[in-house]
C-alpha cells in the first residue's frame, strides 16, 4: 500500500503571544520536514493558545491573527520548508454577519478554524462546526459555528479535517464524511487534563477511526494555560482501530510517523455539503529511517504528578515569575505543594516559610524543616506571635476571629514577602477544604496560584506516599517527611484542634464530595447511594455556604472532570439547601 | 372594542427559594384578582430565580419545580383564583435528549419555559427558542431551545408567548407569529439594569408592538441577584407604539390594566410550526376602577444610586447578613459607599470604622467622622499603626511593601471584627482603579461585596454630588462632606500620595476605560479616536496585568453594559499587549 508521511506537531501555545506561537510551529516545522514529512498537522487555535475566551470578540486580535498566519506561510516557504503541508489552528475572523447577531454588544464573529499552509500560502481553511458550551468550554460565547465540510486532496490521499468537539458528534462533518474514501482524518484538538479522559479520548477516536475506515491523526496542544493543562498525548490510530503513533504527555513533540494508506487515489462522489481543495505541490514522502518511539508512563498518579507540575511551570514562566513562595505548616498539603513546585521549578526557585504560633505543634516547626532540607529549597521561620498579639490585644478577638487572625498574619506575611521580593504566592489549600470552606479567606487562600486545589484531601496522601515511593525506587530521599503524612491533619489555630472536630472523616467526606460536585449528583441521589442522610445535608449546605469564598480564590489546575472554577457555575445568593432537602 | 384585563406581576424572586417565589407569586394573584384581572403574567423563571446557572443541570431541582409549579397552580383554585389565567416562568426537565447530547458530562436538559395556571392545572408549557450566550448570559451552557411556537386562546383573545430573548431576534417564533391576528403578546423577561438599557428596551418593544400589530405586555422580574440588578420597568405597548402602562422601577410590583383588543375573536389560520390552546373557563374582566398609576423617576442618576442600594439590600438580605461594616478613609470611594449602604439598610445596619495610619491626613479622621454623623451610623476609629509597626520592623519592610501591609493591616482588622460582630465586609474600590489595578490585594479590596466596582471615579463625584444635592433639595444635611468631594484622591500609603502619581488624570483615564472595557475597542481604534498612544497602550497593559487581582475580587452590581466579571471573560496568562501593539 502506498504511503503518506505525517507530522504531529505538540506545541505549548502561549495565549495571546502569536509571535512565540508561531516560532514554535516554524521550529516544530524544521523537525517535522527534516523527517521528510509531507504533512505537519498542529493542535487547536495553535497559532493563539486555547481558550482566548473574550479575546475572540476582538478585531484587532483576529486581524493581526491573520496577518501572522500569512507570515508564518511565507516563513515556511522562504526557509525551504513550502512543500509541506502546514496544518495551523487560529480564529478567522471578523466575519460580517447577518443583521440579528450584530445588534447584540458583544456577538461572536469569529469561527474557531484551521488553514492548510503550503506554497507559501494560506490554501484552504475548515472552521469548527460543534461549539463545546458545556464543563470548561464556552465557545457559543466567542465563536460562530462553520457549516462547509472539507476535503484535502495531497500527495495522492483525501484527508478530512475536523476541529475537536466534531469528532465527538455524529452528526455534521462526521456523518458527511462517513462512506466516503478518506485515507486520513485530520483533527486539532485542545483537550485538556482531567483524570479520566484517558478513557474516554482513546476510545473515541478508535470507533471513529473504525466507523470511518480511515487513519486518524488527533494532535492535542500542550502546557498549563491557567486552570487547564493540556496533557498532549497525541495519537494515530489506524483504520483497524489499533493506537499506531503516541507523542509525549503534556511536553511539546514531534512525532513523524508513515501510514499505510488504504484507499490511496480512490475515486468516489464527493458526499453532499463537502467541498474538495486539490492541495498541489506536496513533496513525496522522505524515506530516512524514523527514531524508536519514547517510552511513555501510564501510572495514573504519575499523571496527575505531571499535570500539576506543569500547571505551575506554565503558570509561574508564562507570567514571568522568578520564584514562588509559600507558607511551610509541617502539615501534609503545604509538603506536596513545596514537592510539587520543587519539581515543576527546580529548588532554587522555592521559597519556603515557616510561620509558627502559639498552637503550633513542635513537630510542625521539625517537620517543615526536614522537608526543606530534603526538597533543598531556601527556608526561612516568621513567627507570627508578636503580630497576632498586636490584633488580639488591641480588638479583644476571640474564638473564631482569634483563629482567623492567625491565618490572616500569615497571609499578609507571605505578601508582604512576595512584594519584597517578587516572588509568586502559592496558596496550599485542597479541594475538600476548598469544597466545604475550612479555610480562612485572605488567610490560608493567599496567593496567586493554587496547585492542589482540585485534588481531594484522600487524594493528597496517595500522591504523597506515591512521591516518597518513587524516590525510594530511584534511590533518592523521600522528599515528604512521614510524619507530615501520618499525623492527624490540624489547622492549628487552636490548642489541640485537628480537623475532623469540625468536619467528617476524610475518606467519608471525600465520597461524598465526589458524587456531589464531580458526578453533580443530588443529596437524595447520594442519600439512595447509601450516606447518611442528615450528613449529606450537612455536606451540601456546606458546599453551598462557601460558594463566596471559593470565587476569590486563585485559580490551580484541574486534574478531575469538575474542578472549582469555571466547570461549576453556582450563584452565591440562592437557597440551595431548600432545594435539596424536601421541605 | 371589547377589553382584556391583565395583570403585570413583577415580583423579585430568590435564586433557589421556591417556597418563598411561589408564595410571592400567590400574593401577587390575589392582588391582581382583587382588581378583576383575567391574566397575570409574571417574569422569566418567576418561579426559581434567575440566573440559576448550573442549578439548570440537577436532575432535582428541575423535579422540584416541577412539584412546585404543580402545588401553585392547586393553591390558586384553592384559593378561590381558578378562573385567572397565571403565566409563571420555571425551569422545565429534565428532558429525555438525543444520544449525542448524553454523552456530554454536564449537557443541558430542560428547557427555560413559561407555564399557564389555570382551573388548578398546567394547560401550557412554552419552552424559549433564542438561549442568550453573551454578555453575562449562559443559557445555551444550561438549557436546551424550544422548538413549537404557542398562541393561548382565552376569553375571546388570542394570545402570543416568548421569553425574552425571543423578542430581541427577528427569526424564531417572532416571524412565525407575525401576520397573525394576536390580540396581545405576553412576554416575560429577566432582563437586568445597565445605564444605557431604557434606550434600547423600549424601542424594541414599540417596534414588536407596531410590527406584529398587538399589545405587547413586557414584564421584567426586580431585585438584586449577586452582581445583577434586575429593574423591573415592566410595561405595556399598544399596537400603535405608545408605551400605556409602566411598573415600578427595582421594586416588586402588581400592575393591572385594560386592553382594548382590535382584533378579538379574530380567526385566521394557524401558521405552520405554531400550535394554539384553548383556555376554558378564563373570567370575565372585572369592572372595578383601577388605581391611578405611580409617578416615576427619569433621573439617570437616580436610576443608577437605586440600583446600587438595590444590590447592596438584596445581596445583604437574600444571604441573611444583620449589617454591613467598611473603612472609611475620608476619602470619596468609601463615603459614597457608606451613603448608598445606609440609604439600602438604613444607619443602624451601617458600621464604618476609621483606621488612620501614620500617613493618614488629619482632615481624613475629620472627613469621616463627619460623614458618620450625617449618616447617623455607628462608628469608631482603630488605629493601624501599631499594627503596620509589628510586620514593618520584623520583615524590615520597604517601598511597595510597606504601603501594601498597612492596607492589608486595615483587611485584616474588618475581616475581625467581622468575624467578631457578624457583619459583611463591604469592599470600597471603584471601577477605575479595578480595571487598572490600582488596589492591594487582600488589603482594601478585602470584603464580600463591592458596592461600586462597576462606577468609574468621574461617576463616584457625580453620585455623590447627585445624592448631596437630593439631600439639600429635600431639606435634609447632604451627607457627604464637601472636602471628600473635592479634595485630590489619595491612597496615602506614603507621604504626600495622590493617584494621579501614579495614574493618568481620572477624566482621561476614565474615557479610555470606557472605549477599552465597556465599548470593547482595541487599542488602535482608540487612539484613532484621538488619545495619546503611549498612554493607551500603559493602560491597556494595566488593565491586562491586573486581571488576576479581579478574579479574586467580590462581586458587585453591574450598572453599565459591560462589568467586570461574567460579562468579561479573559485568561490571565496570556501577552495581550503584544497582540494589541503592532510588533
Amino acid at each position: 500500500m502506498p504511503r503518506f508521511r505525517l507530522a504531529l506537531a505538540q506545541t505549548n501555545p502561549i495565549v495571546g503571544h502569536r509571535s512565540h506561537n508561531a516560532q514554535t510551529l516554524l521550529e516544530c516545522a524544521r523537525v517535522a520536514y527534516d523527517q521528510g514529512a509531507q504533512a505537519m498537522l498542529s493542535g487547536e487555535l495553535s497559532l493563539t493558545g486555547y481558550p482566548i475566551e473574550d479575546l475572540a470578540l476582538r478585531d484587532n486580535f483576529l486581524e493581526l491573527s491573520r496577518a501572522s498566519l500569512a507570515e508564518l506561510a511565507s516563513a515556511l516557504q522562504a526557509e525551504g520548508m513550502g512543500d509541506m503541508a502546514v496544518i495551523v489552528g487560529h480564529p478567522d475572523g471578523p466575519h460580517t454577519l447577518a443583521d440579528d447577531a450584530t445588534i447584540l454588544h458583544s456577538a461572536a464573529r469569529a469561527t474557531n478554524s484551521a488553514s492548510v499552509l503550503l506554497g507559501g500560502k494560506i490554501q484552504a481553511t475548515y472552521a469548527k462546526h460543534h461549539l463545546p458550551t458545556y464543563a470548561v468550554f464556552d465557545e457559543s460565547r466567542t465563536f460562530v459555528p462553520g457549516t462547509e465540510t472539507l476535503i484535502l486532496r495531497m500527495a495522492g490521499v483525501d484527508a478530512g479535517i475536523l476541529i475537536c468537539e466534531d469528532l465527538w458528534r455524529s452528526d455534521g462533518p462526521v456523518e458527511t464524511l462517513t462512506g466516503y474514501p478518506l485515507g486520513l482524518l485530520l483533527v486539532p484538538n485542545a483537550s485538556p487534563f482531567q483524570r479520566d479522559k484517558a478513557t474516554v479520548r482513546e476510545p473515541l477516536v478508535t470507533q471513529r477511526a473504525q466507523e470511518m475506515n480511515t487513519h486518524v491523526a488527533y494532535v492535542n496542544i500542550a502546557g498549563g494555560q491557567d486552570d487547564l493543562v493540556f496533557d498532549g498525548d497525541s495519537m494515530i490510530v489506524s483504520p483497524a482501530g489499533h493506537r499506531t503513533v503516541s507523542s509525549a504527555w503534556f511536553d511539546e513533540d514531534v512525532t513523524v510517523a508513515d501510514l499505510e494508506i488504504p484507499s490511496f487515489g480512490a475515486e468516489a462522489p464527493l458526499p453532499a455539503g463537502a467541498r474538495r481543495v486539490e492541495l498541489a505541490g506536496v513533496r513525496a514522502p522522505g524515506s530516512q529511517p524514523l527514531p524508536p518511539p519514547t517510552p511513555r508512563t501510564d501510572d495514573p498518579l504519575e499523571l496527575v504528578w505531571q499535570a500539576i507540575t506543569t500547571g505551575i511551570r506554565d503558570y509561574v514562566n508564562k507570567n514571568s515569575f522568578p520564584s514562588v513562595i509559600l507558607g511551610l505548616s509541617g502539615g501534609i498539603d503545604s509538603a506536596l505543594c513545596a514537592s510539587l513546585a520543587t519539581d515543576a521549578l527546580g529548588p532554587e526557585r522555592v521559597f519556603g516559610v515557616g510561620m509558627p504560633s502559639a498552637h503550633s505543634s513542635e513537630h510542625s516547626l521539625e517537620d517543615a524543616q526536614a522537608l526543606a532540607e530534603n526538597l533543598g529549597l531556601s527556608y526561612r521561620v516568621e513567627g507570627i506571635t508578636k503580630l497576632v498579639a498586636g490584633f488580639d490585644e488591641q480588638l479583644g478577638l476571640t474564638g473564631l476571629a482569634a483563629e482567623n487572625v492567625q491565618a490572616r498574619a500569615r497571609g499578609v506575611l507571605l505578601m508582604a514577602l512576595s512584594n519584597q521580593e517578587g516572588h509568586l504566592v502559592l496558596t496550599t489549600g485542597n479541594k475538600s477544604e476548598l469544597a466545604v470552606g475550612y479555610s480562612t479567606i485572605y488567610g490560608d487562600s493567599v496567593g496567586g496560584f493554587a496547585p492542589i486545589k482540585d485534588v481531594p484531601k484522600t487524594l493528597v496522601w496517595e500522591l504523597a506516599r506515591w512521591r516518597n515511593a518513587r524516590a525510594q525506587s530511584l534511590g533518592e530521599t523521600p522528599p515528604i517527611p512521614a510524619n507530615s503524612i501520618d499525623k492527624p491533619p490540624s489547622a492549628e489555630l487552636r490548642p489541640d484542634q485537628t480537623d475532623q472536630d469540625s468536619l467528617p472523616d476524610y475518606e467519608l467526606l471525600d465520597q461524598i464530595l465526589e458524587l456531589l460536585v464531580v458526578q453533580g449528583y443530588d443529596a437524595p441521589q447520594i442519600v439512595a447511594r447509601g450516606f447518611e442522610e442528615a450528613l449529606v445535608h450537612e455536606v451540601v449546605a456546606l458546599v453551598s455556604r462557601a460558594e463566596w469564598k471559593r470565587r476569590q480564590g486563585a485559580i490551580g489546575p484541574r486534574i478531575s472532570s469538575v474542578a472549582f472554577g469555571r466547570d461549576r457555575r453556582l450563584p452565591i445568593t440562592n437557597t440551595l439547601s431548600q432545594f435539596e432537602r424536601p421541605e
